[in-house]
């Protein structure tokens, strides 16, 4: 096995995953980016690098165990141990449930919790027996309360998050630390502004979410010591409406 | 259509299900019982006509779309509107997160969840145009709190419970009642008397909760006048430690 | 000790409290209608007695540990066991947190917690030697979640919840049916209908919570036999944004 | 009014409040310690001035107003600004619902509610106008579910959680940043030790919380930028069974 402590993020791109990549690689970590088609990932890579960093990409769809595994494996021989995981995809989607298409229930799911129990089982089976590592999960509002024309999203993220819960009572006395950080509002990426640039110059300076901030706390969660360790906490914008 | 009022119980058998059939066959609904194989629902649906009810079995597979969708069409022509809707089926897992497959944490999600927006779904299909019906979901103490070795099974309780709580918000404005009731403790059906008749005696008299409770409770919900209605109860004998 | 089954209601008057009395009274219950002054009970007595039962008004402060042991007392001796008792008092605020006083915030709590405190205890107090009885409490949609201007409100409804919570959770293995009900909603009674008309004009039929219906569900917690009782149930108009 | 920053811990000694107190008057604020007697906090303030820091002792009695108010005219004439508010205070009890008396029930809410609210409308009312500064309450597993024999103790802990949070929807959008940490496990500290050597020794090596840890946390949360900041977060020793 190569002797390089490896992250690996799923669901990495140009927001709040490529952030927490860029966050531990300087502090040393290889960052192993995923995401469904590696190609997306060259600039998230060269920027890393530019830093002075170490990046690999590859292409994962967290939903199929073998795409999973032969990830966690050849980061493994490849790169070092994964020291530590996160998962960080996740669609979105707002229907009635009439409307709701088994399509859009099952993608949520897949994309929420499958990839997630996918991803976190993976890690978990290669940090047991080293007795440490860290796993990180990404929520959201929808994951602690359902709403009218979010049934298949909140479904997705509350199955994501119970399978984070019972994680993290598990592997905690085996040394693993598992986090979920709930992340309640909009982030300003560049998906958000493509899509609903008004709405984001509307919250004004600090309305919404940074996601090197939120880097900035995956890091902090991963660097607790073992006698004082975070299950969850939540993250938002002073002026959101909650 | 025909014009007599249907209940649709999904999951089905000698337990709750069979016991909310036979409640609602009572008070004149036709029981359409429901399960993978209907061949098992025989003495059911015997059972019923014996008291001088009526009811009809059908084989569906609530994780099937098609399946769903047939069985409510059919008891809407050949039977009359699906006045209420119980889902009541739901399997249990109890594994590490290391040892847990991809086929269990699917499996959980598919009976517990999938299956419950399937047939919650076409329910409000077809309850919405009429502005009245009434859909009840079954859910456990694992609706509510994860653990360890119950991640798989608690993701699915998790998903169900928030697919009904967004329905009930969406729903219950336009007449539509959705409730989600916590069965918490060990039910005294045959099923668990063969896997568990030590455990079910030592619990002694009234220590265990008994089906046809639960059934009253459902028709109770049921009959609550819409000015008051109940989206959320739990269930549990007296002597639980919870 | 005196015969009949006796239940004290907290907080009786024109609205839910006082269908709670009426509806237990007719069903053969002495009805023991407690607020701070018995003087504004005598209608309620008068129509009880009307429809044929038996009531008794008491002057109550639910915050004075002596006022509340004394109401017990003499209902035990004169009337008979208190076989349900029920906490319905509590007020309602609304400010800002630096506008909200240490009188208002007091208060909340000592109508909302202490009061429902002392009900409790003096209730279990003379429950668990029996080895019967029920203890209701009514909550609000306060009881589950703060928000701005309503800290004191929610504190106090917290603190009366867990109260409750905790009761039951020692008190159900001794055979104490202890029940939380969450009313959710305008109800429709005299003094709503004093402050806001409009609103409650504006809701429509059967827009807002009817006390008898909540009184119903109270009956109805009370009858449910030990081996399936419910700790927390919601009960809310159909229409209610929630 | 002075220029100098100020922290304002109550309930500060030998345990958590004493290390929040040291490590924020090594950022360089004045570390202003109160508990009811400020002649136990002599130590506290030597250990600070020893470190190169400035401390100040104050008598307050966080239940009542006046001292409460006292506190915080004093330290902004003579020292400077409150930035930080936090309200570390808190007792503890165990009894049985039956055995609980009024003076715990109302002892607890004081020392976990009441002061709680004091100390953060005080906090609130000085901050507000600056649009500036944090406050910060000390939870437990209690402020999130109760138990047999912790009514008292949880009931004063759900109404502080739900103050704080009411708080933070309130005055987040004012600029003021509002967090409640649970603290979900044994502490490390001179009176769990001397009250419980054995229970400490067993938990082995991180198997307890370190107060120098838990004021890490409240550090970090203070510092977070306000666009993304965190409401709530546990913190537990990695072996804890939760």
């Amino acid at each position: 096995m190569a002797e390089d402590k490896a992250i690996l993020v799923v669901g990495a791109g140009s927001g709040t995953g490529g952030e927490i990549a860029k966050r531990f690689a300087r502090e040393g970590y290889v960052a192993c980016v995923a995401r469904r088609s590696a190609d997306k990932l060259a600039d998230l890579v060269a920027e890393i690098e530019g830093e002075g960093g170490r990046a690999r990409a590859f292409s994962v769809d967290a939903s199929e165990e073998g795409s999973v595994v032969a990830a966690f494996d050849t980061i493994e021989v490849e790169v070092g141990p994964v020291a530590v995981a996160v998962y960080n995809a996740g669609g979105f989607a707002r229907a009635s449930i009439t409307e709701t298409t088994v399509a859009t229930y099952r993608g949520m799911w897949e994309q929420s919790a499958l990839g997630a129990f996918l991803v976190g089982r993976e890690a978990a089976r290669r940090m047991v027996p080293r007795g440490e590592g860290t796993i990180l999960f990404t929520g959201a509002s929808a994951s602690l309360r359902g709403n009218a024309n979010f049934a298949a999203f909140a479904a997705g993220k509350h199955a994501q998050r119970v399978t984070a819960q019972s994680m993290a009572r598990e592997l905690g006395p085996k040394g693993i630390h598992v986090a979920h950080v709930i992340i309640d509002g909009l982030i300003d990426v560049p998906r958000s502004r493509d899509m609903m640039a008004d709405a984001l110059d509307a919250l004004g300076e600090d309305g919404a979410l940074k996601p090197e901030l939120i880097a900035d706390m995956y890091w902090m969660v991963h660097q607790q010591p073992r006698a004082a360790w975070t299950f969850e906490m939540d993250l938002r914008p002073f002026k959101e409406d909650w």
